[in-house]
């Protein structure tokens, strides 16, 4: 039997479907409400969510250090901050339990019956309790792209862009799970031409894809983590749709940033794959363009080749993919985004999110957003069923995917499908 | 007997000092250890910690309707949660326990030593976990003088300026209580007529004269709160340091607002002194110079009258207080503030922190930051003991101070006081 869960040769008692995004090399960590409205930790494979909480109490974690309610909780958070040690042993272990080889579960009708849910049974929540959300900018095509339609092609990157990666803090109040819809959000918004605002429903909402990584307790305040540690710190990733208000946000950004533009609702897929399982999938970054200042120098692979999506669903239509990106554009990685994090003392904990910002390539097929698929609504997309799309309507669903793949096996992340409502009524 | 806690006529059998911050009248919560390790909540009356937890354990709570383990917490945010009337029922009970005319607790020797600490045998830790935290631009003075700085006197006040409480998203991880010293944070800075960067300790360290409230669940996700119903929602207020690095904030800050130059550390006073005690110090708002959109509109006074100071107290020397100003002088006032932060249907939890901005007066010793103190430096401080200051230099305490007063009683918020130590050596 392979010892470890990355092992590409290892098969699983369970029946999965072919090129399905959670393969017994996956094992992503999630929480989810069972069919007894108990919450538990769980993970996937194939079309089976598994209850690790009933695990571990059946025994099958004997061996791994681990508290006895580590599993039985609402969010990951402790479990991510038993750091990266803990999170190998429990993936060996569970990759050992569902190998076809192990008889144990396997041959255990009352266990299986116990532990194994299908995914219709279980309904996902929030994976962690997020105490800090940042959004990284870090996409130099989406910065260029944005940058010249606000502010021209000669000024569409600022001088400190090439030199360190920009961000933000977030919202993390209106961070939900996958399947929530949310409503088209109001605000201030100024005409054209017009002196005064208007108070209204935005006209211009708009998805953002992302990928955001999610941390363990990284630091004490005041101590800088080393670019070479940061991958330690990093439990794994998400998908993510940071939605933005468009009219919203050139009314308000200046001179202190985004506010009610994007914390209206921002939505993460709900299986957290670790960065382990990306293993396989580490490629090079882009080459900077200016020398960096040392605390951003790395050496080594630090950038994942992930094949991103994003499918808009009109209601009652089927989708239209209507863009095709890679988590390997961007710019900036993983490693530089927390080294600069904290270069200044600024204290991470388990549990922080920190977003990629909007992942856009080269091509105009690649773009992450509608503000640059449609060059600010000025190229209406087409869609196959639902008409023509300038920025999101109300009662589309908008989906982005994720996965990595290779000749030997693929990783994906699902899916994170929001549906926007209308207006909020009283 | 008084029924009320903001009766003024109302005098305890606990001894206070003469002008203390905190008579019978005020009423602030706030979590301590004890000396016996134990983490409480409890309130201040003169130099008295009163735990709470213990009060409620031994009856004192009788027919307040209250869980048995409300006080027995580490934050606030459950008993915050339990909204305004809660609040109010339990105010009302202690002024009544520790009134001068009540033998209950009073001639109860043991119960005394049970539930009454001094200031020096507890340790103050943060009073709520901070979900969320909000900082807004909301004094016309402050935003004025830094804009005139950074952008020349024509285009000091964004376009946007007047016409919503411009605001960004804080860092929630770096907020400390009072008495927690930080270090110098390091960062990139672009040293003037370079074109690359440089690396290291701020040189322009800063203090932000401010104040914050702290929220209860507002609202679902989705629906605003109307204006009228913000002071509902706000539990209480703190003092509050938003530490700055003016040099790494010039650098970073376009497009997306300050990052790290700002969540290296916020210092907040440890008790919240609530909204309901501030009641007697209300007054007008200044008169907008345009017209609001109607969700920004209110009737009322929803300014307090709350006199505020900053000293600067250089190691082993004498203090020497550098700024007066007061929290009536915000152009937009917190109910503007929550309804705006709303109007998108952005949800706000028990234990956000919304912080108002810097408070600066119209006079120049009324500027809440040393940016505008010194006007960037131009105009060095003098200091009574510890000679000149451009900016905060380490092992500098910077102490925060703020009251309210009448003829009949002064409500105050005791201090945050926060020194800075040299670059963080790993």
């Amino acid at each position: 039997m392979p010892k470890f869960a990355n092992d590409p040769k290892r098969t699983t008692w369970l029946s999965t479907p072919k090129d399905t995004d959670f393969p017994i090399q996956n094992i992503p960590f999630g929480v989810f409400l069972t069919r007894d409205d108990i919450i538990t930790i769980g993970t996937r494979i194939g079309d089976y969510a598994i209850d690790l909480g009933a695990l571990h109490q059946l025994g099958y974690f004997e061996g791994v250090a681990l508290t006895d309610d580590i599993f039985l909780q609402d969010t990951l958070n402790d479990f991510i901050a038993d750091g990266r040690k803990t999170w190998r042993a429990v993936r060996n272990r569970i990759a050992k339990i569902f190998d076809a080889e192990n008889a144990e579960l396997r041959d255990n009708a009352d266990h299986r019956k116990t532990v194994l849910f299908t995914m219709d049974e279980i309904e996902m929540q929030l994976p962690v309790l997020i105490g800090d959300y940042t959004d990284f900018y870090a996409s130099i095509e989406h910065a260029t792209n944005v940058g010249t339609m606000f502010r021209g092609k000669e000024n569409a990157l600022m001088p400190n862009w090439l030199h360190l990666p920009v961000a933000y803090h977030g919202r993390s109040s209106s961070i939900i799970p996958s399947g929530i819809p949310i409503h088209r959000p109001q605000g201030q918004k100024l005409p054209a031409g017009a002196e005064n605002p208007i108070f209204g429903p935005s006209r211009l909402v708009d998805f953002e894809l992302e990928m955001a990584f999610i941390t363990t307790a990284a630091n004490t305040m005041g101590e800088p983590i080393p670019i070479e540690e940061a991958e330690e710190h990093i439990f794994g990733l998400v998908l993510m749709n940071d939605w933005s208000a468009r009219d919203i946000q050139k009314w308000e950004y200046q001179p202190l940033g985004p506010f009610l533009a994007k914390n209206f609702a921002t939505s993460i897929s709900p299986w957290i794959v670790t960065l382990d399982a990306l293993e396989p999938f580490r490629t090079e970054s882009p080459k900077p363009k200016k020398e960096l200042l040392p605390y951003l120098q790395f050496n080594g692979k630090k950038s994942f080749d992930i094949n991103l999506e994003v499918a808009i669903q009109p209601k009652g239509k089927k989708e239209t993919v209507v863009c095709h990106s890679n988590f390997k554009y961007m710019y900036w990685n993983m490693s530089q985004q927390l080294a600069h994090h904290t270069v200044n003392g600024c204290p991470v904990n388990s549990g922080d999110l920190l977003g990629s910002g909007t992942i856009s390539g080269k091509t105009p097929d690649s773009y992450g957003s509608m503000l640059e698929l449609t060059w600010r609504g000025e190229k209406p997309l087409k869609l196959n069923e639902g008409g023509d799309r300038k920025f999101v309507e109300d009662h589309d669903t908008i989906i982005l995917r994720g996965f990595s793949k290779n000749k030997d096996v693929r990783i994906g992340f699902g899916e994170v499908s929001t549906k926007l409502l209308p207006v909020y009524k009283r």
